[in-house]
C-alpha cells in the first residue's frame, strides 16, 4: 500500500471565499457584458433576469440591486425563480440620470431546512431536524433586531421543546415565521456579481419626439430677405400646428467668408451668396457665437421662450469644424493638422476636397485643451436653455471624446438629449448609441421595399440594438433627397412621411421642403438638392393648395393621440398578400391601445390585398366585430375575423393609420368601441 | 453677443489616452466575454476573429497577440479584414497547455497616407502629399534598424526630390518599399483589447475517445470468486479487440463496513456482500489505497502498464464522498456536517437517506485544508500513471473548487483530462464544462426519438458550448438501463450503440451489460439494472454467439479509420422521409473523409425511406455516380444523385455507416474510389 501524501498546496492561491457557492451568469438587460449602458425612460421598470444556481440541491435566495448614481446606499428587490435556473426582478426608474444594479445570490440555509424539513417523515428525523432548524433561527435572530428578534428566538425554543410529530410540523413550517427568518438571511458567503450594469434613463422626449428641421435664415417673409430669428418666431404657429415637438436648426454661427461655396456648392461664391451654416466661424466668432444677421442672442432668447411655449423644443446643430477664418484656426494652430507645405489641411476625401472646411485634429498633443474646449460649446448653449443637440457627423472624432464628453455633461444635465448624425457603417453606428448618444439616424432614408423595411425594423425593435438604439427615422434631410421621393410625386411623400411617422417613435423632416413636396436633384442621379437651402435662402408659398401640412398634421395628431406610436417595441408585421403594400401594428401593453397601418408602396397604382391578422395578439375575440378607425380620413370599418381586404389608391392617400376599437360589452349590456 | 467662456473641464478625468482611436468589440471565439477559456485541440488552427473600427475614414491596422500561458513574449500575427469592419487571423496551438490571445488594432497614418495618395490627382496636391509621406517614412526609419532603416531613408529623400509626378506617383506607390513600411507601424496610440482570452488546449483524446467501463471485481475467471487486477490484465485483449482506448475502473479503494449495502442496494448487508465501490474507505484507508481484494499497487502499476500496452487509457473515478469508516471522518471531523444529535450527517434527498455516504461538508471553517487534501488525490493517482479521471457527481461540490483544482492540476499535467459525470440541470452541466472539465456526460442516454436526437446533437455542435462543452455519450451506465433498451432488444442495443459511436466522437459503454444485452430492471418502471453489478459480483459468458461484441468492434474500427467520425464539428442531419428512420452525415474538412449514417430507431419494424443528401456539401458531383460503402457489413453500393432508397430491419442490423467514396478520375483516365 502506498502511505498517504500529505496536501501539499500552498494556501494563498485559494479562491477568495471558497465558501460562496452560489454563481451568477448571464445578466440581462446588458450591453457588451455591462460595458455600455442599457437605455430607459423615467417611468419604466427595468425588468431584470439572471441565471443563478449553487452546486448541490440547496435552495438559494436572489436579490436584485440597484441605485442611483450618487446614492449612498443599494436598494434590493428580492428575484424570483422563472425555471431552468433563471431569476427575474425588476426595480422603476423614476427620474433622468445614471443607474446601476447587479445580482447578489447565495445558498440559503434556512430555506434549505425548510425545503427539507416538509418532506422529511420519521419522526426521530422529523425531532433531530427540528432542532436544527431552531439553531439557524437562533442565528437569525441573532441579526435580526426588535420584534423580529424576540418571534425568532420563541419560535426557536418552541421548535426544541415540542415533542408532538403532528404539531412539530405544523409549527416548523409557520409561513409567518419564516417570513421573519427571511428578513433576516445569512449571506456570509454570498456572491456577488462583480460588474455593476449601468442604465441611463432618459426623459421621454428621448423615446417619443417629432422633429422638423427648419432654416431660420429662410423665415424672411419677403423674397431675398435674409431670415431671423424673430421671423422665425413668426413661423411657430404653422409647425406646432402640425405636431412636431422639436425645432431644430442647422448651425447658427458666424459663417465663414474665406473660400466660401456659392450656390449649388459652387467652388466660388459671389459677394451675396450667404455660404453653408456648416462652414462656422469668422471674425466675429465661431461655436459660441450667432450670426449677426439672424440677430442677437436676445432675439435667440425668445425665439427659444417663444418654441417652448408652442410645445416646441428647441435643438441646436453642433458641428465640430472650422472655417479657415473661425477664430480657433489662428488661436489654436496646434487643433489642426499641417500638410507638408505649412498649410492647414481642409478636409478631403481624395481626390475630393472640402478647402472651406478645416476637421479638427484629434491627435494633437494638446488634445486635452481641445476636448474641454469643445465640451464647453454644449454647455455654453445649455446655459442658453437649449436641451437638445443634433450632432453633424460625430463618426467622424473619436469615440472617446463623445463617451467623456457626453457622460460629464449628463451627469449634470440628465434631460439633454444627443441626436447622432452619422449616415455611416452599422458598427460606427451602434458604438455611437452605445457610448451615449440617445438618438441615433438611420438607413430608413434608402429602405423603401417592404422585405427592406421589414427585415430593417425587424432588427432595429428586436436585435441587440434595442437596448441602446433608439432610431430617428428621416424622409429627407437637407443632404438627401431619395430618389423615390424624386420620382414618386405627392403619394411618395405622403407614403413616406406615414412610414416614418408610424414604424419609429422618433422622426422628423426637414421643411418646408418636405410638407410641399420638393424634389428636384441637382442633377440626374445625384440625391443634393438643385437650389439647395444648404447654399441659398429659399422663400415659399407655405399656403400651396398642395401642401402636405394637413395630412402631416393628422399624423402627428395621430402620434400624439395613440400611446402604441410613442415606442419602438410593439411593433409587429401583419401577413398581406401584395408586395407592393405594407402592413403593421403597433400595441402599447399598458393601454391597450392598438393601431393598424397599411402603407401602398407603389406611389404609381392603385393597390389592394388580403391582410391577415394576428387577432390573438391583439386581443381581439375571433368572432367578434371590431371597428378599425382610419385615422387620416376619418372613416369607420367594421371587420370581423382575421381576415380583410383592403385597397389604397396613391392618388388620394396612400396609407391606413387604423385604430383598433374593441367592442366592449358593459355591465349594462351595452355594447361601445373602446 | 455672449463672450466665449473658456474651457473649465478638469484634466485628470479624461481618458488615459484620448488619442487612441481605434475601437475593438466582439472578439470571439470567447467564453462569457473571456472568464471562461474555449477549448482546443493539440495542432488546431484557433481562428480569431473581432470588430475593429476608427472614427473617420483612415486606415486601420489590426494584429492578434498570443502566446502560450508562462512565455515571456506575445507573438503576433496581422489580421485581415472581411468586411463590415471584421478582421480574422488565426494561430496554431501545438502542445496542451493554456495558451491566451487579444488583439491590438491602430489608425495607421502610413496606411492611410498611401491609400489617399492612389486617389490623388492634381500634380501640387501629389507633391505635397509626396513631402507628407517622406515625413511618415523617415518616422518609420526611426523605429527600424539596420537594412530597413536605410532603404526607408532612401525612400523618404526620393519621395522629397523626384518632381516628375507620374514618376513620383509609382515611387510613392512601390509595394516592397510599402512593405518595409509596414513592418515599423506608430503603434504610440494603438488600442489593445484589456481582457485576454483564456484557451486551454488537451491532447487528442479529449476529442476523441471510446469508453469501456468495466468492474475489476467481475473478472474473476471462475463464478463468485472476486476478480482482481490480475484477473483484469487478462479481459484487456477482449476490451482493445472491440476498439475501445479507454478502460474506465469504478472506484478500487477499499469499502466502507458500516452500514454497508446489500444485493439490489438492500440496507442490511450480509456477511458476504461485497459493498458498492462508491462507498468508499474502510479501516485499510480511502481514497488513495487500493481494495486489498484487488490486489497491491505492483498489480494496479501491472494494469496500468498492461492497458497502456494494448492501447487502453486506464481511467480512475474519482467519487470525492465517505464511507462512515473512512479514515477522514475521524481524523478530520470539521470536514463533515453534524445532525442535531451530534452524528454525522449521511447523505440524503428527504425524504430519501443515504446513511452509508457522508459528503463532505465544503462550507467547513477548515475547507481549504479540505480542498487541498482532495486535489492530492488526484495527485496521488497522477503519480500512478493515471492521466483521465472520471468524476462522480461533480455538480454536488462547489464549482470554485473544481476551477481551482482542474486548473492547478492542469498547470502541471496538461495531459490530464477530465470528465464530468454530472446528469443534471443544462445550466450546471454546462458551468461545470466551462470551469475547466474536458468531457461532459450529456442528455443522449435519454434522447430516444429522431426529433429530440437532432435537435439535442444541433445544440451540442452548434450552440455556444460547441466551444468548451465535448460531449461524451453514453448509452447505458451502471446506474442507468433506460427504457429503450429493456424493451428493445438486441436492435435497440445495436441502433444506441451506432447512434453514439457516429453522433458523438467520445463515447463509451458500461460493459460486459452492453454487449451481453442485459435488460432486466430492478422492477418495472425502474432504470437501475437488476442484480446491479454496483453491488455484488458478476460472472458472464463472454463468448455467448448473440454477443453485440463484434458489432461494436466493426462501429469502433469505423470511428478509427473515419477522421469524420472523430469530431463534432462536422455533423449535418439528413432528410428522410420516414420519421423512423435518422440519417445525417459527417464531414472531416481535412481529410474530405465523409461518412452517412442512417438508424432504424424502431426495433420492432424493417422501415424504409428516401433520403435526399446535399450533395453539393459532400463535395460529390450531382450527375456522378458515387459509392456507398457500409463498413458494419462490407457491402457497397453505387449511387448517382441526392435521393436513394434505404430499408433497415431491426432483426439484423438496424442501421448502415457509410462511408462515401468520390468517383476520382486519374491523369491516365482510370476511376477509381477514394
Amino acid at each position: 500500500m502506498p502511505s498517504r501524501r500529505d496536501a501539499p498546496a500552498p494556501r494563498e492561491t485559494l479562491a477568495p471565499d471558497g465558501r460562496a457557492r452560489a454563481v451568477i451568469e448571464g445578466i440581462s438587460p446588458a450591453v457588451d457584458g455591462g460595458r455600455f449602458a442599457v437605455k430607459r425612460i423615467a417611468g419604466d421598470r427595468v425588468e431584470v433576469e439572471a441565471d443563478c444556481f449553487a452546486d448541490g440541491h440547496d435552495m438559494l435566495a436572489c436579490v436584485l440591486r440597484h441605485r442611483a448614481e450618487g446614492d449612498a446606499d443599494w436598494r434590493e428587490a428580492p428575484m424570483a425563480p422563472l425555471g431552468n435556473d433563471r431569476w427575474r426582478a425588476d426595480f422603476t426608474v423614476n427620474a433622468p440620470g445614471r443607474y446601476r444594479f447587479s445580482v447578489i445570490a447565495w445558498v440559503d440555509s434556512f430555506l434549505s431546512w425548510r425545503h427539507d424539513f416538509a418532506r422529511r417523515v420519521d419522526a426521530d428525523d422529523l425531532r433531530i431536524a427540528a432542532r436544527g432548524g431552531a439553531d439557524l433561527i437562533e442565528a437569525a435572530a441573532q441579526r435580526a433586531g426588535g420584534d423580529d428578534r424576540r418571534l425568532l428566538l420563541r419560535w426557536a425554543e418552541r421548535l426544541r421543546t415540542q415533542d408532538d410529530v403532528p404539531a412539530l410540523r405544523v409549527l416548523a413550517l409557520d409561513e409567518a415565521s419564516a417570513a421573519i427568518a427571511m428578513r433576516h438571511p445569512d449571506r456570509t458567503h454570498a456572491t456577488t456579481c462583480p460588474v455593476e450594469f449601468p442604465v441611463v434613463v432618459d426623459r421621454e422626449r428621448a423615446r417619443f419626439s417629432t422633429w422638423y428641421e427648419l432654416f431660420p435664415r429662410s423665415c424672411a417673409p419677403v423674397s431675398g430677405a435674409h431670415g431671423t430669428f424673430r421671423d422665425c418666431i413668426e413661423r411657430l404657429p404653422y409647425i406646432a400646428g402640425m405636431g412636431f415637438d422639436v425645432l431644430y436648426l442647422p448651425p447658427i454661427h458666424p459663417i465663414g467668408r474665406a473660400r466660401r461655396k456659392g450656390r449649388n456648392n459652387a467652388l466660388e461664391a459671389t459677394a451675396s451668396d450667404v455660404g453653408s451654416p456648416w462652414a462656422i466661424g469668422a471674425a466675429e466668432g465661431g461655436h459660441k457665437e450667432l450670426l449677426p444677421a439672424l440677430g442677437t442672442i436676445d432675439d435667440f432668447r425668445a425665439l427659444v421662450a417663444a418654441s417652448r411655449a408652442q410645445g416646441l423644443e428647441p435643438a441646436l446643430d453642433i458641428a465640430f469644424q472650422c472655417a479657415p477664418d473661425h477664430p480657433y484656426v489662428a488661436a489654436h494652430p496646434s487643433w489642426f493638422r499641417k500638410r507638408a507645405d505649412g498649410s492647414v489641411q481642409y478636409a478631403e476625401n481624395p481626390p475630393k476636397k472640402y478647402q472651406d472646411i478645416y476637421p479638427f485634429n484629434f491627435e494633437s498633443d494638446d488634445w486635452q485643451a481641445l476636448w474641454s474646449e469643445l465640451e464647453s460649446v454644449f454647455t455654453f448653449w445649455i446655459g442658453e436653455g437649449v436641451r437638445v443637440f443634433r450632432v453633424d457627423n460625430p463618426h467622424t472624432k473619436p469615440f472617446a471624446f463623445w463617451e467623456w464628453t457626453i457622460a460629464r455633461i449628463k451627469r449634470d444635465h440628465p434631460d439633454v438629449l444627443f441626436l447622432a448624425e452619422a449616415f455611416t457603417r452599422p458598427k460606427v453606428m451602434h458604438r455611437l448609441a452605445k457610448l451615449g448618444f440617445s438618438q441615433s439616424y438611420t438607413y430608413f432614408t434608402w429602405r423603401n421595399t417592404k422585405r427592406e423595411l421589414t427585415e430593417y425594423f425587424t432588427e432595429l425593435t428586436r436585435g441587440p440594438g434595442r437596448d441602446y438604439f433608439r432610431p430617428n427615422c428621416w424622409p429627407n434631410t437637407p443632404d438627401i433627397l431619395p430618389e423615390y421621393l424624386q420620382t414618386g410625386g405627392r403619394a411618395a411623400f405622403a407614403a413616406r412621411v406615414v412610414l416614418a411617422a408610424t414604424l419609429a417613435a422618433n422622426y422628423g423632416v426637414y421643411g418646408p421642403a418636405y410638407e410641399l413636396m420638393e424634389n428636384e436633384p441637382r442633377e440626374p442621379g445625384s440625391e443634393e438638392y438643385l437650389h439647395s437651402e444648404k447654399y441659398e435662402l429659399r422663400h415659399r408659398d407655405l399656403a400651396r393648395a398642395d401642401s402636405l401640412a394637413a395630412l402631416i398634421g393628422r399624423v402627428n395628431a395621430a402620434r400624439r393621440d395613440n400611446p402604441a406610436l410613442q415606442r419602438n417595441d410593439g411593433l409587429h408585421f401583419v401577413s398581406i398578400d401584395n408586395d407592393e403594400l405594407i402592413a403593421y401594428t403597433k400595441v402599447d401593453p399598458d393601454t391597450a391601445n392598438a393601431v393598424l397601418v397599411v402603407v401602398n408602396l407603389d406611389p404609381h397604382h392603385v393597390q389592394s390585398g388580403w391582410i391577415n391578422l394576428d387577432l390573438a395578439d391583439l386581443g381581439i375575440d375571433a368572432d367578434r366585430t371590431f371597428q378599425v378607425h382610419d385615422l387620416l380620413t376619418g372613416a369607420r370599418y367594421l371587420w370581423t375575423g382575421p381576415r380583410n381586404f383592403v385597397m389604397l389608391d396613391p392618388m388620394r392617400i396612400p396609407a391606413h393609420v387604423f385604430r383598433l376599437r374593441h367592442r366592449v360589452r358593459t355591465e349594462h349590456d351595452f355594447d361601445y368601441f373602446l
